[in-house]
């Protein structure tokens, strides 16, 4: 029972808030805040007459600590849920740390010119979060998120120690376009630009872009090519995985998709430098959103299913051991509960119950925490009951090396 | 030597403008004219230094009848050149006929709204044209234009009947983009999404769009993707090549080039459909021109040949006989002449040469006349001299059936 302070309100936050309100016992009060105060507005008149949970809005400026402060200290909630944009972790940080309050999140801060992902900025909040007395939960979406979990679960439950990690985020959603995508384009061409990497024995390894490709046959999907990517989770779990040798992620793309994106980045209609049209500055893909499909027209045609998972090589009794553990989730089921496909709904849900166990006290500990270091399996159970059920397979297929 | 009236100032205008130039004796006198003189009176500028040819400018819209009328009057050619827009072709036609001036052009009439290559409208001014006393050249270009001459050349010099021609169109020009066009990509567009077609057996058989390719390895080219596609010449060459059983066009285009074309077409960035960019109306092909390298950047850096010609097969003293006749053309020499690389040299030239003999009376017969019809050897001759030196190998590669 108690207060959240929800601060965003776009596709994972409405898929957050949907959560908080079909789990009233634990929230019975939330605020949703954002810069746009009639998006939190249309989402509480749509949820209010099906939920317990009371819920209010406000107006705010996440980049403005002070306007941050003042409303945390007229809300006075038991946590803030940061579902904002990345840029404003820092932020909202600070306004928790000046009012005493926890701290829940799902990505990691990046700078907003450099797009550089990594926790150190977020950790050097510790010291000032112990003496506070407060907790920070870092990264409580599904990737950051449910896969440290999964690893904090595997090493308490099967592992006596983890030696290889290889996380698997398969989407195999098709909305029918022969190209469309999710979000700002811009993010997926830096995704697929950008070298890759990896953890092992102590140190980074840099790729190529794109450089390593992989065909895995995914439990209830099928055989999809999948790419090493840098994503932010190895981070942490190489610190906080004992005996761990080599953490590796992959994300699958199709060839549709990724030849769409090489061909329209190759003619220039990615770029962010604007071109003179008719007398008019225009930035070429600002002008390419505009012709693609709307993202928010995604939603209800897109089919399929996502498959994200951690597979564990490791040592248990002097022997080895591999155990595969993942969540299948289906983009029209996410769609007719809460109005979002499946992206949203496997980053929305966690966020939720990440909140909920830092509220209700089951994790808790002054300082900054990644997601791995609480027990599991609280956060295990929450997910089978809030729609995130997960499978553990012990003979699973390997990715090859 | 006379006077020649040479409507357009576009990149085959320029070709064959500069190619008068080197032929004062023939062309003692041009006139440029087009919509924007200013075009007329740069070409002028930089070429009346380097020739005896007298050249003047003046301003026309080749829309406008009356307006052709009064600057034939005015100019007194012997000839008009026609290297306007295929759409002003009956209205140039109809202004030669009032003027009783001979004709020349090097693309057949198309209306503006149905895209249809036939020659039917201009066929129909036949009987006007031989009651005025007046010669009608058309499809002076290379294909339609040499493909004609060299196959009343292959008849007249090689075959008692030519039972096959197959008309191969290559360009293996490289400008080193990932994508540009040599013009508008609508029309790149509408090549590679109409239907195909040849004529065989006194019939035209269609296929669907890109059906069939073929690899060419074509002399001092190497081996190409080619594509069956529709082409103007087939249809006047089955009515003048006695003994024609089947005639078939086939153009080169790069994997790339497609691939590019495509993923741009599938995001809807080459509709012609306007779109809603912030309050302003947009057409998406419009801008995608505008983001493109500009076509007049292409020429010094284009980089290969083209190899543009046509395979014979027939019977002489009863045996058969195969017979391939063809230029290659280098876009770098082009661009050193003239300032145009080898697509728009290989069309300016024949036309030039057209012009010329009409002009000279070496080609003249009141009525209007496709190319093939005329004796070939003078126009043979005249590219060997002109920059478009032609070759014969008796012992082709066939292109399978």
């Amino acid at each position: 029972m108690g207060k959240a302070l929800i601060i965003g309100c776009g596709g994972v936050a409405s898929v957050a808030i949907h959560k908080c309100c079909q789990n009233s016992g634990e929230f019975t009060e939330i605020c949703i805040a954002s810069r746009t105060v009639a998006k939190c507005e249309a989402l509480k008149e749509k949820l209010e007459k099906t939920t317990d949970t009371k819920i209010t809005t406000a107006q705010v400026d996440a980049n403005d600590v002070d306007a941050l402060i003042r409303l945390i200290q007229e809300v006075k909630p038991d946590v803030v849920l940061n579902l904002a944009l990345p840029y404003q972790d820092l932020t909202i940080m600070d306004a928790c740390l000046a009012t005493k309050t926890h701290y829940i999140d799902t990505a990691n801060y990046e700078p907003e010119d450099t797009a550089k992902f990594e926790y150190k900025w977020q950790w050097a909040y510790r010291k000032r979060y112990e003496e506070a007395g407060i907790t920070a939960l870092l990264g409580s979406g599904f990737d950051p998120g449910v896969t440290g979990v999964f690893s904090a679960y595997a090493l308490k439950h099967y592992f006596d120690e983890i030696n290889y990690i290889d996380i698997l985020d398969c989407n195999a959603g098709d909305h029918g376009y022969p190209f469309a995508t999710n979000f700002n384009p811009e993010i997926n061409i830096r995704e697929v630009s950008a070298k890759g990497s990896y953890w092992e024995d102590g140190r980074w390894v840099e790729t190529e872009p794109m450089e390593i490709k992989k065909v895995y046959d995914f439990p209830e999907v099928g055989p999809k090519d999948m790419y090493l990517l840098h994503h932010e989770e190895i981070e942490s779990l190489a610190l906080n995985i004992p005996g761990i040798r080599r953490i590796r992620f992959f994300m699958t793309f199709g060839q549709s998709y990724l030849n769409h994106l090489r061909c329209l980045e190759d003619v220039g209609m990615t770029s962010i430098e604007p071109i003179l049209y008719e007398g008019k500055e225009i930035v070429p893909l600002q002008f390419l959103k505009a012709v693609l499909p709307d993202p928010s027209s995604l939603g209800p045609r897109t089919k399929g299913k996502t498959n994200i998972g951690c597979i564990f090589r490791g040592k248990k009794d002097g022997k080895e051991k591999n155990i595969y553990i993942y969540n299948v989730c289906d983009h029209q089921e996410c769609y007719r509960e809460v109005g979002s496909q499946a992206v949203a709904y496997t980053t929305g849900v966690p966020a939720m119950i990440g909140a909920m166990l830092v509220m209700n006290g089951t994790w808790r500990g002054p300082g900054v925490y990644n997601i791995e270091e609480f027990d599991p399996d609280p956060f295990m159970d929450a997910l089978n009951r809030f729609g995130l059920p997960w499978k553990v397979s012990e003979t699973p297929e390997l990715v090859e090396d």
